[in-house]
């Protein structure tokens, strides 16, 4: 039984990974932007080094003030502001959370000594059309394409060259397309989400075409990324992403076929060109996750959709 | 005669380029952080969209909310925080001003439309060992070493993504170690501000073996910024730097002599090993900018700190 915060804890990956660690066995705290009333759940803006620090201090606990001081075993840094156009869109979100966020959690980690798992993505392999294997960035040259990209590739430089100048024990993950129940709609959000969201409501969506991408369903994700506590290799860089790869075009399919709205699809779907400084395709290496983390994928694209759409219904009471 | 705006206009490098530009002929706008009387002059934060916004709009000019809207031909986007420690100590402002700030400006850039001149520098070749050619992270991965590095890796790439999605017109350049008269001291400044100011005031000060570098005097360096104005290669990116290639020890050696205190260089000066996450030699090949800009050498490294001392002794009022 370890102790483990987690920040971003009341996201779409944050809740699937806080119930894998207390599955587990591990003592669980979680940080996110809003206010909630969990007892093991404090308030925190990643931005702000304040309210990081209290996070040890115990200032942000309930009990504030007179609650004694923290420690933790291991912190997952999830916080993070997520997506490539919302990047584009609130850059000045992005980089406050992303790159000065990840800082302040790196200054802690520096004071207090604790293992950490720091989130990346794959958009920091920018248009790099091989298969994706976790040592790219050590032999090839990318360039990120977007400002969320960016960012991202920061934080694992930010997370390096801690490791080098404190020693600091770090683990970076770079998540591939991740979907299922519990990710809320917006524009900003996963690819399945927004389709699934739109041909629910009947709202016409464009499908940009020639791209492809595996897809991991939450639930996988979130076992092989909670197993990082119990096979902590300090240094490691993984992939955790899907098995199945496929078109985009084939995610809208399936979604209009689980919801019976095939022969709407002249209506509801316009195609497109792939847009500029999108990544055209990501066929990752996940072997390492599957080695040390137990990654596997438990259900298919088709049923994950399945799911996914039953849970959209039933949050946004459409029958 | 072009209009131009130089961001950090009252900076170290800024009032070099500020009269530089203004001896070649070309109406000068000048920006930077302090309020000041200037009748070109706004103040301006340029990690703030609004401040940035008014430049265009008129309210940030003489004249205020009454001044007429403006239109610049070129931009020189100079304004950033400064170097390896200061970005480490204070990385809030490094990433708002930096990564947030360039974004604004590249914003102005894709709604007006002028040509802009992006300022990196050689921290963005990280530890690269050989000959620092403009192409080499075109070719070579390189892992920036701190967060103003980062920083300004992270400015390169969003100016060619921003070319790439908007057709923008940029130049970058990368400025190797500038020195010179008007450049005050901190204990963040360059290495030759800092040798200097201590020895000048009998602090003892640290210098850190094993460094080799180049030294651009400030007037030569702002010459040839001065000259991409009336050569503007959009796309271009042009390294910037000194002829003489020099150890940090060269530098604390002249500094003493030409201070008459190289009999107290032991009292004075402290030998360490190199400094961690810290480059070790910056060889660079600034052919480009020979070319194309005109950059000359006019100045020994020994007279150009002769020249810097005795601007630091009037400056301090320390004879």
């Amino acid at each position: 039984m370890q102790r483990i915060l987690v920040t971003g804890g009341l996201g779409a990956v944050g809740r699937y990974l806080v119930t894998s660690l207390e599955a587990r066995g591990h003592e669980v705290f979680v940080v996110d932007l809003q206010h909630h009333g969990g007892q093991n759940y404090a308030r925190c803006d990643v931005g702000e080094f304040r309210q990081v620090e209290r996070l040890w201090t115990g200032g942000g606990w309930p009990g504030g003030d007179t609650a004694e001081p923290k420690s933790f075993d291991v912190v997952y840094h999830l916080a993070a502001e997520f997506g490539r156009w919302n990047g584009e869109d609130y850059y000045e979100q992005v980089w406050r959370t992303n790159a000065v966020g990840t800082k302040n959690i790196l200054r802690m980690q520096e004071r207090e000594g604790f293992k950490a798992v720091y989130f990346s993505s794959s958009e920091v392999y920018g248009d790099f059309p091989g298969v994706m294997t976790e040592d790219v960035m050590d032999t090839i040259e990318i360039k990120q394409m977007n400002d969320y990209a960016i960012s991202k590739w920061v934080n694992e430089m930010q997370v390096l060259n801690s490791a080098t100048q404190f020693g600091t024990e770090s683990v970076r993950v770079r998540l591939f397309n991740t979907y299922g129940p519990g990710e809320p709609y917006s524009r900003y959000r996963s690819v399945i989400c927004l389709f699934a969201y739109r041909a629910l409501h009947d709202i016409p969506f464009t499908v940009h075409t020639g791209h492809r991408r595996t897809s991991t369903y939450i639930a996988d994700c979130a076992n092989a990324l909670a197993a990082i506590a119990d096979n902590f290799k300090p240094g490691e860089v993984y992939n955790v992403g899907g098995t199945q790869y496929h078109s985009i075009e084939d995610v809208a399919a399936i979604i209009l076929r689980e919801l019976g709205k095939e022969h709407r699809a002249d209506e509801l779907v316009t195609y497109a060109e792939p847009e500029v400084l999108t990544t055209k395709q990501k066929h990752t290496d996940c072997s390492k996750a599957v080695r040390d983390l137990g990654l596997t994928s438990t259900i298919s694209l088709e049923d994950g959709i399945r799911e996914t759409l039953a849970w959209m219904k039933s949050h946004y009471n459409v029958t």
